[in-house]
């Protein structure tokens, strides 16, 4: 059997995406920086569900989940953050933590529909990778929101 | 000002979509029944992001978006279930929470691609709305499950 791929990135996680290691989970940054500081979070454990988690454990993940978006959101100030936790093409737990923001033209909507164009147009899929910073910057802004909230 | 939708929802539910009272949010039956049992999870506080909520009003809300995920999973047994907080339209906390089956021809993407579509056409609007049971024998069975489940 294959292993999981993100079973694989929890174990051999690429240093120049790693956003912080929580407990049970670790942040990465996400491919998609037009939605600025976008970040998936892997859970350590492989599972499918939420409620496949014993309820501390589910706590403490989903604690995790909040103190990501509760920084990216305060480094990015959008007007709404979206958390998703889908897992349709890889069924190991991990949520999508996207900042929306006022000048984003499809903010109304989810960011799927630009996310599958990109998939098929190259331009959308260079401006999509596109953000306000180098990743590595916004690796280092979203560590320093993180490290200020844990000190 | 006017009033938020979701508070008027949660002050007047709809009796015909009423799913289930939980202590802090109340569920309703979404109008995709296309992915059987497809909830809409609402607060009864206005907030707009998690981390606005106290840690425990935030597990215990959180508790509740995992016991009616795990009853519309024990009910409909599909192939992952899809979670997500967006609120780009009504910032108001609110889940949507889908089961994804494998007879779903889109089942590796997120549904608002489709969702998308069936705002355009009426075509796919009413394959969307129908689900496997109508809409009182869906609320029906679910309320079956999270009754067991609470017993």
């Amino acid at each position: 059997m294959a292993l999981c791929p993100l079973c694989t990135k929890i174990q051999e996680p690429a240093p120049e995406d790693l956003v912080w290691e929580f407990d049970h989970s670790r942040a990465f940054l996400g491919p998609w920086q037009f939605f600025p500081g976008y970040c998936v979070l892997v859970a350590r454990v492989h599972a499918t569900e939420l409620f496949q988690l014993e309820r501390s454990l589910r706590q403490a993940f989903l604690e995790e989940m909040n103190q990501l978006a509760s920084a990216i959101a305060q480094l990015v100030q959008p007007r709404k953050m979206n958390y998703e936790l889908l897992g349709n093409q890889i069924p190991h737990l991990h949520w999508h933590l996207f900042a929306r923001t006022e000048g984003d033209p499809n903010r109304l909507k989810p960011v799927w529909l630009e996310v599958d164009q990109a998939e098929r147009d190259p331009q959308v899929k260079a401006r999509l990778e596109l953000g306000l910073w180098s990743r590595s910057e916004t690796i280092r802004r979203i560590r320093t929101v993180l490290g200020a909230s844990n000190a």
